[in-house]
């Protein structure tokens, strides 16, 4: 094997903030431990697999305990990096732009959106939010200013990819783009591409009427393999 | 075990659209075919996880040859169920509800959007992107008039609850919930949850600076094993 391999396997990684998410409703109500059968009828996945991503962080509970609620939060918010704050910056302020500027639900998990950025003589200098929207030309002195280097994208399609060149070119090391369309990134720059219709994609998979035509094909091939 | 397991893994299930936009730009180039490493790479996956994944849906490719692009396109939309079209409503039309209201992306992918809805007289009656946004209460008409059974809710948080409660009563048989809390469905109805901080929870372990801290701990602790 040439490089090394990433020591968390990607679909453990992608499942770490949902476990962060119902410990950290637990401590919310004050438990102090949950079993492993718990958490995983929280999360939704089996406790075999539960078990399985959080050995990779070489966490394994206690035996007839489980895991301490308080511990094992700091230990995946330490493998996620978020128990650091990372200031994040938003460009394009469309409706997807401004819904994410105004979440509200980033800053308590540790990404603060720090600044706003736009081309829109229209949009630049609107407050969103307590943010003024700067043009996207100054971005290089918020990110020296700030710290930030994370950057969310919701551009139009056709920008996103020379607003994503301009925005490294500045300094911004991670990518999380929302605009329809895929970009490219240079080695050493993490990005992650969000396609709102593949949600939908998944869904499909699951919807009632679905799994009901998957069960009746199943039951027909069964009956043809045993008649 | 007492239930059906389904057939296909969670894990599996969430990568299918991904091969399918892949091969998707492939069929657009009109390849007629793919060897199983290159649509791999395509989609940043190894590809024996690829063609594991591909072997779920009954498609292991030719010796020599690989994967035939238009059947496999069509193996995996009729596993996801994308093969027909079905109709979507947004609840809540803020900028979130309106971002997704004018995505674009939605139509083209099996996914038009067929009725939008609020409760808030100032957005009832206003034109989106060749809608009327109508009173949630009238939302069984559009459901029997479009045979939409999937709804996606960007309300507040506050309100996501009694609005998919009330979706459900009103025929929704499928919910993609963006509001930022989680929400309760019964039996037979399916939910996908999207929690839009995950996104960058997920990036912020792939930051170029985490890598590098892990890295150097790897070499830490290797060293510390062989000194």
């Amino acid at each position: 094997m040439s490089e090394l391999e990433p020591p968390v396997p990607a679909a453990t990684v992608a499942r770490l903030p949902l476990y962060l998410r119902c410990l950290e409703a637990l401590d919310a109500e004050a438990a102090p431990t949950v079993s492993s059968s718990h958490l995983a009828a929280l999360a939704g996945v089996n406790a075999a697999k539960l078990r399985k991503d959080l050995s990779h962080l070489g966490s394994y509970g206690t035996r007839g305990v489980g895991y301490d609620v308080g511990n094992l939060m700091g230990e995946i918010r330490r493998e996620l990096g978020v128990d650091e704050t990372s200031p994040v910056i938003v460009i394009g302020l469309g409706n997807l732009g401004q819904a994410l500027a105004k979440h509200g639900g980033f800053a308590g998990r540790g990404f603060p959106i720090v600044g706003l950025f736009d081309i829109d003589p229209n949009k630049i200098g609107q407050e969103m939010d307590g943010l003024i929207v700067q043009h996207l030309e100054t971005v290089a002195n918020t990110i020296a200013a700030t710290g930030g280097h994370t950057a969310i994208i919701a551009t139009p399609p056709d920008a996103a990819q020379v607003v994503t060149d301009q925005l490294i070119a500045a300094g911004i090391t991670s990518v999380l783009n929302f605009a329809p369309t895929g970009v490219v990134v240079p080695d050493g720059v993490a990005l992650r591409q969000v396609d709102l219709a593949v949600e939908l994609q998944i869904l499909s998979y699951y919807r009632p009427e679905r799994v009901a035509e998957r069960d009746a094909g199943r039951d027909r091939n069964l009956s043809a393999a045993t008649s």
